[in-house]
């Protein structure tokens, strides 16, 4: 029997604990990947409570308090921080097996040094003894606590990255902060508010084509190229292609700035010549691009018309449109341009899809990764599951390995949860006879997954 | 090595042998979905040999014996009743890694006390023992070995519910049999019979709108409500949705009623407003509604012109329309009817999807679960996935648990299979620390997921 | 701690150890479905050294090198027969969870003796080795050595099997070598070069009719009937199902022909057209018919263009049409030719699908089999997935086991995987106590997997 949550905590043999506690928990992190607001960075946030920092925007334990019974206003309503704070201690015993139970005390352990299970006993003595213990932690405490090196926010091609500069301006700031840029919204042509979108993007200049769209882009590619960005990020509720039809692209555009709805068959058309475009520009600039779909968004519309987007309505999309990602690589190649690339389902059945089309267009020099388990995979499972299938299909030793996608400063939590699962993996292997018991190729293999290989994908420099 | 199916069957560790020894064993059955004919019960139906109560109506041991070779006049032909043991027995070593494998011998030892494997050579020996034992072994005294406490048979619409009278009036009989509410034939309007079978339901009134189709099945609803009735069971072959259009669902209506074949966006239209229809009432009954999709059926269309449905002639439907599930429930919800709500698919490739959608909706007291393995899926492997699956997406402390969907009084033992797998699973996650070793609250969620929160889901009260 | 790949590899129980070492090491081997060129058998072609044999024609291992950043001068380029074993040398050690980890070092150990792991620093002195130990050894040689008994190659219809007629008349050849019907050429209609195919194929005849087109495949079916051939095998971009309609296939066979594209539902009509008809030829001369689909082929289109098919740049089709099996095997049957049939997909989520479609068709004696995973899938965890859900949902000890769907003779070790995953399961399940430990029965399912079954199934007679 293992203590709950210990040292040793999902490494079951030596060689996991040799790997975890000799190589992979002493290497920095690099989230290349997470929705961190950059004022708050900027700014150096200070929190007043433990439920302001660890339960405010957080719908992954929001979804798990709403199913657990917990009325709206204990989760994102009026109440009280403890009285939050105390529901969600409720809820917590009931969540054996899910990983927002290991993430939840990861950070209580890592964040506030609180070994203590929490259970709606331990409640009022966690809630205390955290908020003491926040005094003084500040976003970028936060950050140097978990030894963070570089992140990538995620960007709007119409932000102007003025709290980038001001942190790049800041002297006192060591830590790599890098806009990402995310394109969704000139790009997925049949959502609501397209049209305005793309006047706010053009800034008076209202294009009459999808190629001056592309070229409202580019120049916003530019601007992000000149704040340092090295990777972009296209989000698709399902990866979508459309053989080369500009007409078509054309249609969809117009009839979407006229305020109707594209045809299927436009939609996608439009939305593949932007991609095809965009990627073409980060190739040329050596940015890493990163696609990931498979998501219903927003499913629950009364709640989304109470709360807003990104409250815990968002599910998997079975219907995400992976076959679509081999012809989408293969018009990148055509066009001239594939760059470096990341790609991601939220639909779990579809990894060996996507390790499988991935192989087929690393020509040169091995570009195409096939991004950590994300969101609702981002679970022991989940993560086995992936690895396991990513080693089976793939080139384990180039994988650039997790990030957190998050919004909060606590979720580099994620990263150890990441680490100790890959070492626990890789000691099983070793200690049945599948691998060779080689610990410098080991070690190299580790840091390799944990650090370097993002490091050198994205071209960090850290 | 441990010895086979003893009484530490699936438990390898302490912790599981204590949970399930200590806990789950001892706790009565609710079974709150199967296909038990009530007439079965009323009658207190007598068995003549262990043929006929355990090979006679159990498609899934039929399925196997094609598979492994055996002519079909000793499986559903006119063998005698040895005969069509002995056939079985054959089958019986080649199982290896079967479901019916282990509930074959669970049903032979709890309904028999016959520990010893089922062999070509122990078929005769175990035919005479179990055999002599039946004598005197009734529907009712195996419901009462098996502690059942209470039932909901599967009926439709138009029955009388005559045996389920008889049943209530019946004093001698503690065991609560309930109705559940199977409107499949009024729903499904592209299958054969549709027509004939609502005139049936109309009983002399020919209704002439969908929305007139729903009046019917509405008064059915309040029939069965005033026999008990705490839930409903929706069975489609794919999850289908379709916008809000009376005039198309009409149209699919009229169509159906003159003999055509409506078109499939008729059908779904008039799919989704009865079934909408029918979750508003559920809603205000404060019934469960439950909602399973992904099958194939009858698809060996020669077999079943032969034998007639359920003979072992269906299949998992891979387009399963998982993802019509979130639009489907949000129309629920719009429509102001979200009941509480178990939803199922026939493919295991949908667990996360389902996990995942139902989060969404969980806004009113957490009242969206995600039914047991199911089928095809009720394995070790494949309710090991089904709870790891539900565990990292949802909520497992509250989890409804196991139902047999069974035709069988032997098949009981299901829930000894579900609740084994269930502590073994408990036992690793406890004792490789990913839980704290807290017996007491251990043993509550077992017992939570084993019988109180299908008591308290449905309102059994018992 | 397990030795690296010894003796007792992937066998961690004892009774895992005493079937593979007592029955399963001892086995002979039957490959049931190869792309080995018979030619290279008649003519017991030799190697000049261990790239040839090795890294020559292997796609799987030029995939990996691909992803790791080998260059394709070093793969499939003008680099030296050193260069490239040097290239692959230096992949090998990234490739930890990989298949190709395993038979690369299985194909070492069984062919060479070699057991050192490959790594840039053995790489030179495995080489020379290698090379050495390669004087002697020729295609036949690597045949004995592995105990092949018989196989089958894949053989086009056009084909005029005047190897296979080399092959049987040479008296110093043991090892039973059969052709395979693949008629995919005439089959996919879809695909470029279909009717200078189908010209080719009439030898002078041109077909009128898709009638007529099937008239031309029965000839050679009798053909290769007369060449001792046991089996087909159809390959499938995604399993396709159209009602029985000869005019609209005959509408596709026109267009076809005219070097216009029919429609998809054309198509569909064609080829379940075509494939009903062979499936009834097969099931009257008792042959095996082999359907296998789930394929995205030749998706990166630049590196095709430049290198030609079967250089890995094929994917996994997630939308495989597994569903439409179930009514292609009805129409089979409806037809009065259901044949003894493998079924496979590439796409691993469909495996519960495919063997519970399968089992809704195994009325006359068993015939149906789902075909052990394959390609993409033919790893370890990929065989326990599909070993478990074989088992799960079939008749584990009719299974008819392991083919190597290689062109190397030195893939055989794709059998002792098999056998080694086969045991190691097996001696999981006995030893946790879900199946008797009763030696003989296991003894006798593993011989069945292993050999026994393939030989009756196919009528090898070996």
């Amino acid at each position: 029997m293992t203590g709950f949550m210990d040292r040793d905590f999902l490494l079951s043999t030596g060689t996991a604990r040799e790997l975890y506690h000799g190589t992979a928990e002493t290497l920095p992190i690099i989230d290349y990947h997470c929705h961190i607001d950059p004022k708050e960075i900027a700014g150096d946030r200070r929190f007043d409570s433990i439920t302001q920092v660890w339960l405010g925007g957080d719908h992954y334990k929001w979804r798990l308090m709403r199913a657990a019974g917990v009325p709206e206003e204990k989760i994102t309503g009026g109440a009280s921080d403890w009285e939050k704070f105390e529901a969600f201690a409720q809820t917590m015993p009931q969540l054996m097996g899910n990983p927002v139970y290991h993430w939840s005390h990861l950070e209580l352990q890592r964040g506030f040094g609180i070994t203590e299970p929490l259970t709606p006993e331990s409640a009022r003595r966690i809630y205390d003894q955290a908020n003491e213990r926040l005094q003084g932690l500040t976003a970028r405490a936060l950050m140097r606590r978990f030894d963070v090196r570089a992140l990538c926010t995620t960007d709007d091609p119409a932000d102007d990255l003025r709290w980038h500069e001001a942190i790049a301006a800041d002297e006192t700031m060591e830590i790599k902060v890098l806009p990402a840029f995310r394109p969704d919204q000139a790009v997925n042509i049949e959502k609501p508010g397209f049209a305005s979108y793309i006047r706010r993007l053009g800034a008076g200049r209202e294009p009459s084509s999808a190629e001056e769209a592309v070229g409202l882009l580019l120049e916003r590619i530019d601007y992000f190229q000149a704040h340092g960005c090295l990777c972009a990020d296209h989000g698709l509720d399902a990866c979508m292609y459309a053989p080369p039809d500009p007409e078509l692209a054309d249609a969809a555009f117009r009839k979407a700035m006229a305020g109707q709805a594209p045809a299927p068959e436009e939609a996608d058309a439009y939305k593949t010549l932007v991609t095809v475009a965009c990627a073409k520009r980060y190739a040329e600039l050596g940015w890493v691009m990163q696609i990931h779909f498979g998501c219903l968004r927003n499913v629950n519309r009364p709640a989304v018309a109470l709360m807003g987007p990104d409250h815990g309505h968002d599910a998997v999309n079975s219907r995400s449109g992976v076959e679509n990602l081999a012809p989408l690589l293969n018009a990148f190649q055509e066009n001239g341009g594939l760059p470096r690339l990341i790609a991601y389902s939220l639909n779990p059945g579809d990894n060996t899809a996507i390790d499988s089309i991935l192989a087929c267009f690393q020509g040169d020099g091995g570009g195409l990764q096939h991004g950590s388990a994300w969101w609702f995979n981002d679970s022991r499972p989940g993560m086995r599951a992936h690895l396991t299938d990513l080693a089976c299909n793939g080139v384990l030793g180039r994988f650039v390995g997790m990030l957190t996608d998050s919004r909060s400063f606590l979720s580099y939590t994620r990263h150890e949860y990441f680490r100790r699962i890959l070492c626990e993996l890789i000691g099983e292997w070793v200690e049945s006879g599948q691998y060779p018991d080689d610990r410098e190729a080991l070690r190299r293999l580790v840091a390799d997954v944990c650090f370097h290989n993002t490091n050198r994908f994205f071209r960090f420099g850290v």
